[in-house]
C-alpha cells in the first residue's frame, strides 16, 4: 500500500541520499523522484531511479516533496509545492524563522518568499500539536534539534537561571559541512585534527536556538555556542552546560528528563551515570541523552544524534508522518 | 658537551617515547638509559640504546631522572633519586598535589612518600621564579596544563566572576590514555566515536586544576571538566568558557592574553578572530591559545596543545633546563 | 513463528555482536541466550538478554548453537553440542581444514577433537548442494570467503595458468583482530598506519585457501598471500592478481564472472569499469566484486566484503538458514 | 652561509607546503619567494614571506626555482627559468618521459616544450652520476620513486624473469591527491574506505615506470600497476610481487637489497622478518624497504615513503643539493 507519492529535491547531498534510503523502504511512500543537477542520469543507490535535473520534475505529481536543497533555492520550490496543492517538507533554513527580518539577521539576504513565515516547525518531541494537519514543515537541522531536545525537560519546567549563560559545546562530524567540495571539507585538512568554527554568537543557528528556546521559557540567559569540525564522518554531539534556578536542584534533573521523554520512541535518556557517545546516536534516528549532575545548581548534558537522522532525512520523515495522520514512527524502527 | 647524563624510567610509554626522542637531540644531554619492563632488551627507536628492566639500572650514575611511570610507582623512585642526589623531573601524578590529604582524595590511595609534598609545580610561564636550582619538580599533564595556561592570564588580572563556574570542556587524543592495551583504547572502540567520561567534577584532575587556580585567584567559582576521547591519536584542546567581572570586558580580554604572554616562547596567543585548532599545536612543543569575546561579560578561549609535548615530555624537558640553568627552550624550538 | 530457538557462543566479541544483531531479527529465531565470560551479567545489545557464562548455559536447551569462539575452545563445544542433537553453526577455524593434520600444520597444537573432520565448508555460493539437511558447518572466515569468491568463477572454468602464483593482496579492517585489547589492536598503533603481517606463505589461512581452492581447480600455482591491517573499523578486501590459461583470454573474464553469479542474492558484480571500493560492502552481507582485465593473460579482481558479516556472522546465518531448509537469505536482506 | 637564492613555485599545495617546510631550515639556502595564485597575500607557514601571485615573481631573481606545479603549466615556466640562467628542479610530470610521444601517450595532451626532452631523470639513489652539473632535473613522483626503489636491486641484476608481471598493488595516503578541493578528496568520501582506481595498466605513471624499469633491465614482464587510495593523510606504500629468474633463489634477495642500499643514508632495508609499514616512513624523507622470500622463486617487497618526502619535496632537495654540488642529504637529516 505505497499510496503516498513523494519526491526529494536536492537527493544526492549526504541527507538527501539519507532519505532517499529511508523513504525506498517507508510502508506508505512510493519514492517517484529524486533530483540533482550534479549527477543527473546516475542512478539513484537503493533505488530504480535515476537522478533527474530539478528543471525536468514537477512538484505536482506527487503527493509530497522533500526538500534538502541550498537556502534560498528551497523556499522557491516550497512556494511552487504549496500553490500546486502539494505537502512540502522543507529540510533547509527557510522556513525555520518567524519573520523575515530574523531569517535576513542570519542570512545576510532578504527573504525570497516572506509570505510563507512563520511555517511550523517540526521538532515533533517538543510541538507535535502542531504538525498534524498542515501543509508546510521546516524541519530543523542537525545543531538546533540536538541541543533544544538536550535543553527541552529544563525549558519546559523553567528550571535555568535567568543570568546564567547556556553554554553549548557542539562537535559535528564532516557530512554536516555538506557534500560540494571544498577545502574545510577536504580530507587532509580535517584528518587529525578538531577545528572550531564560528564561536559565541556569530553560528547562523543561534538566532532560531534562541527563538524556539524562548517559546518554551522565557526566563534563559544567553546562548554560548561553540561547533566544531570532528574528524568522522556522521554524528553530531552537544556538550550543554546549565545553571539551575532555585526550582529545582542538579540531582532532581535526571528525574525530570526521564519523566518529560519518558513516552518518546525517538529519544534515550540514559541512566544516571552512563555517558552518551557519539555512536548511541551514529546511524541510528535516535536522540540520546545523558545528564549529569554538578554540585547543587550545575548540569552537564550531553545529546547526540547522527546529524542525517533525527538531525535532518529521518526527522524530515517523521514530520512528514504526522502530516499524513500516520504512525508517528513509521519507517523509522528498525 | 653534552655533559648532562640523563635516564627516562618509562620509556616506552608514549611519553616516554616522545621524552627519549627529545632528549636524543637536545644538545647538552647524555642520554645513558631508558627503562621499560615490557620491552627490555628491544632497541630504543631514535638511539642506540635497547630498554632496560628498570631493576638494571642506578639512579645514581646519571645526573637526572625522568620519570613517566605510573602513580605510586613514580614517588618511589623519586625518593630514591633524590637520596642518590640526583634531581628528578616527575611526570607522573605523584607529586602534583600539595599535601597527602588532597592526594588521596583525588587518587583513592596514602601517598607513598608524604615527605615529598609540596614539591615545585613545573609549569615555568606561569611560575618559572620558583623552578631555578631546584632538585624536583612536579611536571603537570596535558590537561591541567593547558587548561591553566588557557585560563592564566585572567586568573592573574583577578578577571573572573567569583560565582559563575568555569567550564571547561576538554577533547583528548588516545595516546593521552597510555600506551598499555586496554578496551577504552582499542581501535574499533574508539574510531567514529567521541566518549564524554568523568564529567562533572568526578576526573582526577579537578583537585589539581583548583589547587593551582586557586594559588592565582582566590576568588573564583568551581571548575566544571568533562574531558572526552577524541579519535586522534595526538592533541588536546581545552574549550573554556568564563564569566569575567566587572574588571574587564570581554573585548579586552584578548589584550591581556598578548601583553601577559607576549615574551614566551612556547605560548602563542592568535590575532583575535582566528581559531585554535588541535593540528596549530600537534607535533610542537608549544601551547596555542584562541579567546573569543561573547557578549560584554563572556569569553570562549581554546587551548591546545600536543599531549605528549607541552603536555608531557617538552614540558619535561623544559622544567630541566630550568633547573639546570640552560636556556629554558634549548632542545625545544626546532 | 520465531520456532527456531537459538544460543551464541563468544556474544561479546564483535562477529558474536553482529550475529546477535542479525539473529534479533531473523523472522524464523529465538534467541535464547549469548555467552560471555568477560561480560556475564551485562545487557545483550539489541536484545533483553543478558551475557551468561559459558558454564550457565546448556546447548540442549536451544535447537542450533553459533560458536564464535577461540579455536580450540570452539571445537569443544561443537562436540557437546552436537552430542546433545543440535545443530552446530562454528565460526571458529576448528572445523575448516579436513585433516588433523592440516590443521596441526597452519595452528601448531593437535586438534582437540579430530573425529570432527572432516566437515562441511560453509560457503553457500561455491558449494550450497552439501549444506542441506547437516547438523554442523564450519563457516569460513573473512579472508578465506572473500578471497575464495574473488576467484571461484576462474578456478570452475579452470582458467588459471598452473605454473603462475595467484597474488592476493589483503586489508582488513581492526575487528578482523578481534576485540581482546593488545598492542596491535591499540588506536595509536594502528591509527594514520597501514600494517602488512605474516606476508607470503606464512599466514596460517594459507592452508584454508588451498584446501579449497584445489578442490575447485587441481591445476593452479601456488597462493601469495600477504594481509595488511587497515586503519578502518570494518571491511576486507582482497586484492587478486591471477594469470590466465589459453582456455580464457581477460576481456572475457567479467563475464564468466557475471554467469556464475547470475542467480547470486550476496554476491554482486559490478559492471566492467567500474572498480569495488570497501564501502560497498561494509554493513552490509553481500560481496562485492569488480574485475579489470590486463593484457591479454592477467587480470586484477577486486572482492570485498564486511569482515564481520560476509566474513562471519552474516554467512553463518546463511548457513543456518540452509541447513533447517529456510530460503538461504531469510534475515539477511533488508 | 644562506647563499643560494630559492624560489618555490606552487608553495600551497601539500608537496610544495613541505617543500618550504624543508627549504626554509637548509642550511644554504635562502627562500625568497613562494607563489601561489589562490592564497596570493596570505602569509607562508614557517617563513616570514607571503604567497606572490605567480605573475609577480621573476625566475631570474633567484638561483633555483623549484616546481610544484600542475603539468604544462610547469614546463613552460621551467623553460622561462632556463632561459633566465636559473637552475630549474622539476616536481612535475612534465620533464619525467623521454620523448614528446611517451608524454603525449599517457597525458593525452601535446607535450609544451618539446625541446626540453629528455631531462634527467632525478632518483638520486638509481641515477646520481647524472645529476651533478645539471640545469634542470625531473622529480620523480611517489609512485614511480617508491616502486623503483623498491624495484632497483632486482632490476639492477638482471634477476627478474621477463615473462612474468611485476606486480604493484599500492596505497597512497590523500594528499597525494593534490589539495585542490573534489569530491574524491572531500573527506566523508573517503573516510572508512579504500578505493583503487585506473588499476592494470590504465594510470598514467605506468608508461614512467615502465622507461625507468627498462633502462636498468632490458627483460622484464609488463608491469601491473594498481593504486589504491587509504583513508591517511600522508604515507605510500608499494606491496611489489615478482618473479626471479634463475640468477637468484628469493632467500638470497635480502642481501642483494643490503648490497645494493649499504651507502645510501636515505634508503633503510630492514632487517629480515620485519615488515615496513606506512608509519616508518612518514614524516622521514627515507624510502624504508622490507623484502619477504616466497617459496623458491617469488618475492614480496614491501617499499614506502612519505609521498610528500622522499616521493616529491624531499627527494627535490637532494636533487638540488647534487645540482650544486653540496652534500646530497644536507638539510634532510634531522
Amino acid at each position: 500500500m505505497n499510496d503516498i507519492r513523494a519526491g526529494v529535491y536536492g537527493g544526492s547531498g549526504y541527507a538527501g541520499m539519507d532519505l532517499v534510503e529511508i523513504l525506498a523502504t517507508h510502508p506508505r511512500v512510493d519514492l517517484r523522484f529524486a533530483t540533482s543537477n550534479t549527477y543527473a542520469g546516475e542512478s539513484v543507490p537503493g533505488t530504480d531511479l535515476r537522478y533527474a535535473p530539478t528543471a525536468d520534475v514537477c512538484p505536482g505529481d506527487v503527493d509530497v516533496i522533500f526538500l534538502a536543497l541550498p537556502h534560498k533555492t528551497s523556499a522557491t520550490v516550497a512556494k511552487l509545492g504549496l500553490d500546486a496543492g502539494v505537502k512540502v517538507v522543507d529540510l533547509s533554513a527557510d522556513l525555520r524563522l518567524d519573520t523575515p527580518e530574523a531569517y535576513e539577521r542570519s542570512y545576510h539576504t532578504p527573504h525570497p518568499h516572506p509570505e510563507l513565515l512563520p511555517a511550523p516547525y517540526g521538532l515533533p518531541e517538543i510541538n507535535r500539536d502542531e504538525l498534524a494537519d498542515i501543509n508546510v514543515v521546516a524541519t530543523p537541522g542537525c545543531y538546533p534539534t540536538t541541543t533544544l531536545l538536550g535543553l527541552y525537560p529544563l525549558l519546559k519546567l523553567d528550571a535555568l537561571r535567568d543570568d546564567a549563560p547556556i553554554i553549548v559545546d557542539a562537535k559535528s562530524g564532516v557530512t554536516g559541512a555538506g557534500r560540494k567540495p571544498s577545502l574545510t571539507t577536504h580530507f587532509a585538512e580535517v584528518y587529525s585534527n578538531l577545528i572550531p568554527y564560528k564561536t559565541g554568537r556569530a553560528h547562523r543557528h543561534v538566532g532560531e536556538l534562541e527563538q524556539e528556546a524562548l517559546k518554551l521559557s522565557d526566563a534563559i540567559g544567553p546562548i554560548i555556542f561553540c561547533p566544531h569540525l570532528l574528524p568522522v564522518d556522521r554524528g553530531l554531539m552537544s556538550s550543554i552546560y546549565v545553571t539551575l534556578n532555585d526550582t529545582m536542584t542538579s540531582d532532581q534533573a535526571h528525574d525530570a528528563y526521564l519523566e518529560v521523554y519518558g513516552g518518546e520512541a525517538l529519544v534515550v535518556v540514559l541512566p544516571l551515570g552512563e555517558q552518551a557517545t557519539l555512536k548511541h546516536a551514529v546511524k541510528t534516528n535516535k536522540c540520546v541523552i545523558s545528564i549529569t549532575p554538578v554540585l547543587d545548581r550545575y548540569a552537564h548534558i550531553t545529546s547526540v544524534t547522527d546529524n542525517l537522522r533525527k538531525g535532518a532525512a529521518s526527522q524530515a520523515v517523521q514530520n512528514m508522518n504526522l502530516m499524513f495522520g500516520l504512525d508517528e514512527t513509521m519507517g523509522l524502527l528498525s
